[in-house]
């Protein structure tokens, strides 16, 4: 398992371009992205549990029903959600990828973010189709993955490198972060390659499995996106004996989606809108995956813990806190806490009481950009990790005036 | 039923004090209150459902176990919150109210708030009782008041007048908000007196239920205190006959713990850490309750919601999206959402929709202080309102480094 360069193109047969069609007035920042495979690939996908639900998914999801996929196309700054024509105008984007790549309207995956409830006009992205098309290249996931910003500082893209049945696969994805990002049982905007040979069931079995233990358990700010979505597709071009049931390969996949998903989940968290830091919350020792899983969760969707990261404040009270009201069944007088950073470690509870520790040298931990939460729950066999970030003054900024 | 001066002291029998003795450096800032009823009282209680629990609310839940109580001594600064001697130190403060007051100390309500996580001494508390005692008086709530605040900008009484049998009673209370506000189950402190005759029985009936409707339906920032407690006294002296069942009698005493605690509840938010503004979210034609509550309740805890209202920019979209995650079941088809205060009414959607609205009048109605988010959920017989506030700058600024 490596770590490569090449994003959503890393993947043998995959190419990508980012232009801006003026969806946005701002001439300078791309708005509409097009990934496509050279051959159609096997496709699987998550989506947001949010009963307001983007137009976009309802028409991918009909489009992948039958386990097939060749493209994706996704604009940013209007989410074509609570339109009355939503679904014309997502149904309307695929027809326009078929009249310029060829590749068929049914095999399209279309996925818009941004501004909820305002009118999304076909115009611009029909203007904008041939120099999309056009530019579709090998080099091209980097203009990919900025067309799917919104509120995003950084591209976000990462890829890995591993091998099934001696055969060299590559994945790589790209993803949309930073506001409206508390993932629920599907999330955000991403969108993973691959050219290893895995049938459309198993691909939906990694992914379903994969996103509880990492989009799910990535928070910015509470509010569960009504456009989140995962998609992954798999072209076979490694020519790899297909993937289609459990086993070694399997695991290996499943491997490579984890270490993939988890880079995002962290390159999603660090850039939250408005944030100064990654928070990662560690949890060991839980009686039960739940209790490790939502005490991690919890904790950095707090608040109040977030603004005390801000602050560089070793404030354990409200780690103890965000526990204790999370819904995990666990034994207060049990739980220990420290932070951690590459500033070094600080233990500030032990057995649900606070215990003696320097500030000065919680606050030295704490300045860093990546902190990490370490909770200790128990003697039980369970762990998990959450990743959120810090709540900051301008993540007020951003989210007070975002339409304008 | 009328609104009148006076607090926690409004009721007959009931005298109050608040003073600085020492747990907080500010010498300028009260941190010590308590509130002292001429004759036992019936008494009642609702605590955080957070299993991190101030030792404040273990003590008091014995102390009140026979429905009977006294005297309510509670500071500010520190919470009295995961030490390890913290009953030792709760107990220890009722003990001190026996030897000022001759109350019984297992007649004394006892609660603290502030910081988790600090050892609270005995010695300020214990200097600072003979000048607390001997200022009770029946104009005291002022002073109780503010003893009680932490980031409070402001203190917050109530009282009221009603009529039990041809007898004049009062009911006030005081409370303390701004921050770890998110009651669930239960509420954040609260502290009622009555002088109307009522069972303990009966009186906690009437409290649990209200609190359902009331502080639970309060949210400043999601975070639900480990001390949370609304504690009720009702001393009788009105002279009413008791009530002891249901009946018009229990009708009229709920009717006016309601207008008291929804009174409380616009102030608790209103006052939320750093707030400019008073979110009050209702739902009407919801097919339950449950859905009215949820909807409503989920609206003001969104913060992208909370920072676009300091923004009084209308982006009603997010309405959309937190009711779609919050759990309800609603049909999204049927959704309207109207913006309300005193400078008009703009509505923004309808049937799940956008329609077309002058941004103009929708940022002089969101300009104001205290905003209303009207929201239709269909045709059927129920709703519900909650109380929140905006999000600010400041609540990060307070929050950022809130222990030193």
């Amino acid at each position: 398992m490596k770590l490569i360069e090449g994003g959503v193109c890393a993947a043998k047969g995959f190419r990508a371009n980012g232009v801006h069609c003026g969806i946005r007035h701002n001439r300078t920042k791309r708005d509409l992205a097009l990934i496509v495979s050279d051959v159609p690939a096997a496709a699987a996908s998550v989506y947001t549990t949010n009963l307001v639900k983007g137009a976009p998914l309802t028409v991918t999801r009909e489009h992948i029903s039958d386990g097939v996929a060749q493209a994706v196309i996704c604009n940013s700054g209007n989410a074509n959600t609570c339109n009355a024509n939503g679904i014309e105008i997502a149904e309307g984007m695929s027809v326009l990828v078929e009249k310029t790549t060829g590749i068929r309207a049914r095999d399209v995956v279309v996925a818009s973010t941004g501004v909820i409830g305002q009118p999304l006009s076909l115009e611009p992205i029909e203007n904008g189709m041939p120099e999309l098309a056009a530019g579709l290249s090998e080099k091209g996931s980097e203009a990919a993955a900025e067309a799917i910003m919104t509120t995003d500082t950084v591209k976000k893209e990462v890829a890995v490198e591993f091998t099934l049945g001696g055969r060299l696969c590559r994945m790589g994805g790209i993803a949309k972060g930073s506001g409206m990002i508390h993932p629920n049982m599907a999330t955000m905007l991403v969108f993973i390659t691959t050219d290893a040979a895995i049938s459309a069931e198993m691909l939906q079995k990694a992914l379903s499995s994969d996103v509880q233990k990492t989009f799910n358990m990535t928070s910015v700010d509470g509010d569960t996106s009504t456009n989140d979505m995962v998609t992954i597709l798999a072209n076979g071009l490694a020519g790899n004996t297909p993937v289609v049931a459990e086993g070694e390969d399997f695991t290996t996949f499943m491997l490579a989606l984890n270490t993939l998903t988890v880079q995002l989940c962290r390159l999603i968290a660090g850039d939250g809108e408005g944030a100064t830091k990654l928070l990662e919350c560690t949890a060991v020792g839980a009686e039960t995956e739940e209790a490790a899983k939502i005490s991690c969760k919890s904790v950095i969707c707090s608040s109040l813990l977030k603004a005390a990261m801000f602050g560089a404040d070793a404030n354990w009270g409200r780690v103890l806190c965000a526990i204790g009201y999370s819904g995990a069944q666990v034994d207060v007088s049990k739980i220990g806490v420290s932070f951690k950073s590459s500033a070094g470690s600080v233990e500030v509870c032990r057995n649900g009481a606070g215990i003696p520790f320097s500030e000065e040298e919680a606050k030295k931990v704490l300045t860093e950009k990546e902190i990490e939460i370490a909770l200790t729950l128990g003697d039980g066999p369970y762990s998990a990790t959450a990743w959120g970030c810090d709540l900051t003054y301008d993540y007020v900024k951003i989210n007070g005036d975002y339409r304008t």
